[in-house]
């Protein structure tokens, strides 16, 4: 169980092993349209080093190689992305204490025009967290430390480096849970998440963070500490500001503090998969799911057969697959619960599967036993993005669409790929897969196209195709991504010229100088 | 039971029939603070009214008084807010039944130099939606459609004149419910509701609108449509534009329309209330129903035994109150559960019963056991509002403070008028009670004092003490009601200088001219 587990976390990152000819793609493409180093921003030398070592209390808080104290190896894991897809160089780190180094480092920079990129967990998949070029990089891991939990309301305020599992964890002991889950959760810190507005597993159940964080502390592009750490459910005196920084990508002030409502932890979890032969049916079982287990349904996730054919494949290849449904269809879902009465949940849940059974809705049914087999069954979902990076290359995108669209931008791509002999059913093309999955419930649809071979005419047959696709189906380009550098460019696919205009004011309002992580997000 | 129903919803209007004293007194201290008419802003003429009859495609939708086809009695209703408190004088009141007419009147109204301010159903509590001189009225009345609903997802697209009743029996009839419910929900529009981002009584459950609301379309001070009406409810696209709107009252812009994710109704609902020792006891049987009751936990209301002693005096005057508990307490807390099984709430509910029992950690408590005893319980919480108000003057506060220090706001403040004289517990002070009652899960107090007269004393012992304890609290002077008028110059008690300083620069971004909703919010 605790392999699993493991393998489980380990393949959110399956991105790692895709070999670096989609990396130097990537890069070849962004090449292109990246914007140039600024000539406004100053280049950080020895002097500046100097006086920032000034401001931080401890030696350890600063690394440069400008002085040669630090090697640019060890600096490698600041100017790099996980991915290894992005990479900057800076020669400058520094690990402020407390908020109020953190002020003084930004009025500092701010006054000698030295750009800055705000970096927590490093683990975006935008490229949003590491220097472009030679940008100081500002650490948030030394703000680690839980402020204050208060167990009658739930609310946790907390450094906004503290770790995601590590909270989640604190809040566990307490009998709470944090309102967000990600597969990096045990790197990912809880300020970069909410600069990021992430997603991830729990969106469902608990909602965004923007219902759920009640207040941040925040230093200004320009030094000043903007104490907006609210403890406060219900504050209805002037413009909700923090609203701007959750989802800005630390592009108007760095996050140094977060104030969260956090839910009682569920005590009993339950886990369902079912067959289905259409679309249509995934629906329909999503409506009368969200029906009959009302407040304790805590995921939906729906897969497609060409998806569960990958897995099956991958499965028999590593020593054999189990055999799951009876009858296996066109799509399949989970359905995951979370309440706090376990006869009652599973009460709700065999009710559920009965009445789908019963009713011919699905065409089959599994329902976990124990934990192991939870384990087993989030595993075909989980199993996908593992499967398919083993058996070939893919192009992911992460879309979000109506629901009721979401599948359609799957069928019109395999149809697009079909038409140009891309894609043969049988096996022939040099596409051999073109899947859809994702989250049913907030209309995240992962599109990934499976290719024997990394191909320019692939991807010029999916792009900006794909992206026009979600433009014309009122979607967005980055369902909980974010920009960062990778989708700066490709914002007016999914926002008019308007808001784009709107938002660089704000940026200009804040950050007249650009200095706070440039070139990314609205350029 | 109807007749209980109607006197329910009546009992959120009672400030009306607390006679003109207050009223009078309010005024008094407005006038010393209302900024002067703007010398900038033009003044209606008929020029205007015959300009924008053009634009209008009905002759109803426009009401004046400057030719003489209307009365001012016929404007009344439009110049005033619903208590009889604040009071405008606008010849003009359009009634757009189109988002390109409102956005032709705005772009007419910003090259003339016309303010405006924006109406829905003008039952705010703060002055927020009549005029305040002469501004020219836009009533969203006329645009009062559901433009669709997708029972798959649960989102909502209206226009924002549709009454939030309406909108909530639409739902009703599709088994789902809308995220926000209020006493003026009869009256109120959804589009209001947004710009007030109003609370009420579904928040502990669904969460604020920040999180629910997934869209607007806003028509902008200079006549732009903005059409930010998704349908997504994951976007990582740049800034989240619409929660600038969401609580602006109508300063930024004009809320045309809504998109909004809405839950599945609730099937069953159950209510208990019990008798507790102290506020230390309250927040402990919070905790647990909290844990107990988890995901099904609807509403957590207390109040104290000053509150009951008012209310039951009450039901003595109207013809005798029935006897609730065995044994009363300092406390009293409402507990509220909706769930999509009636058999399993039940069984939760009976089970924190018996615990909480059990462990002593209450006085006593009662189950509804129907419809009837559903109401009659809420009545003791309800009906506290109505009795304070016939046996007496009331001084009300809305304040929002950590939940951990709420009742401590009315401790001080009852002891500071008993230390002035002002209170004594044998009734022969002028002050009778200073109670507390609210909304425990979203930390939102009811602090009223009551008096035998309307009394400058009394104002001035509790004002402006209140606001400095809210702020010395890190509160909020106004948890749900925003605003408007009468709280515009108290906002330096809950935000800060940087903070106000922040919001005044987005209004300037958005409304150089300051034409809308003007004297108001952030002055």
């Amino acid at each position: 169980m605790s392999a699993l587990r493991a393998w489980y976390a380990k393949s959110h990152r399956p991105q790692l092993s895709l070999g670096t000819s989609l990396l130097s793609k990537s890069n070849f493409r962004l090449a292109s349209t990246l914007p140039p180093r600024s000539t406004q921003f100053t280049k950080p030398t020895i002097d500046h080093v100097n006086h920032l070592r000034s401001i931080l209390s401890s030696p350890a808080s600063l690394l440069t190689t400008l002085d040669g104290s630090s090697t640019s190896g060890e600096l490698d894991a600041f100017n790099s992305d996980w991915m290894g897809k992005y990479h900057g160089s800076s020669p400058l780190v520094l690990k402020p204490r407390s908020t109020s180094e953190v002020s003084e480092i930004m009025r500092y920079c701010n006054s000698r025009n030295l750009a800055l990129v705000p970096q927590g967990g490093n683990t975006g998949l935008v490229g949003g967290s590491n220097p472009v070029y030679d940008e100081v990089i500002l650490s948030l891991s030394n703000l680690n430390s839980v402020r204050s939990f208060d167990k009658v309301s739930g609310i946790l305020v907390a450094d906004a480096g503290v770790v995601l599992e590590s909270a989640d964890n604190y809040l566990a002991e307490r009998g709470f849970i944090f309102p967000l889950d990600l597969g990096a959760k045990g790197s990912c810190q809880i300020g970069g998440n909410v600069a990021a507005n992430a997603g991830g597993l729990r969106l469902l159940r608990y909602g965004s963070l923007r219902g759920s964080v009640l207040g941040l502390e925040v230093v200004l592009p320009d030094g000043t500490i903007w104490n907006g750490l609210s403890k406060l459910r219900k504050d209805n005196t002037g413009l909700d500001l923090k609203q701007l920084f959750i989802g800005s990508e630390g592009t108007l002030g760095i996050i140094t503090a977060i104030s969260i409502l956090c839910p009682r932890r569920p005590l009993a979890t339950n886990v369902a998969v079912f067959s289905l032969p259409s679309y249509e049916a995934v629906q329909a079982v999503y409506a009368e799911a969200r029906s009959r287990l009302g407040e304790i349904l805590s995921a939906f996730e729906f897969f497609d057969s060409g998806s569960y054919g990958f897995v099956k494949q991958h499965q028999a290849h590593n020593g054999g697959s189990k055999k799951v449904f009876e009858t296996e269809g066109e799509f399949y879902c989970l359905i995951e619960t979370g309440g706090s009465n376990a006869e009652h949940d599973e009460g709700k849940m065999t009710a559920l599967l009965e009445h789908l059974m019963g009713n011919e809705m699905v065409l089959d049914g599994v329902l976990a036993q124990d934990e192991t087999q939870i384990k087993e069954l989030w595993s075909l979902r989980e199993g996908i993005t593992e499967s398919i990076g083993k058996l070939g290359k893919v192009y992911k995108y992460d879309l979000s669409v109506p629901v009721e669209k979401m599948y359609g931008l799957v069928e019109i791509m395999r149809e697009r790929l079909r038409e140009r002999g891309l894609y043969k059913e049988d096996g022939s093309g040099i596409v051999i897969g073109v899947i859809g999955y994702g989250h049913m419930g907030d209309g995240n649809l992962h599109l990934n196209v499976v290719s024997k071979e990394w191909s320019d005419d692939v991807q010029q047959a999916i792009e900006p195709y794909v992206y026009e696709l979600v433009a014309e189906n009122s979607g967005s380009i980055s369902a909980e991504h974010g920009l960062g550098i990778m989708k700066a460019p490709y914002i007016s696919y999914s926002k008019s010229t308007e808001s784009v205009e709107m938002m660089k004011r704000i940026k200009q309002m804040f950050d007249p100088k650009g200095l706070l992580n440039p070139y990314k997000y609205i350029v």
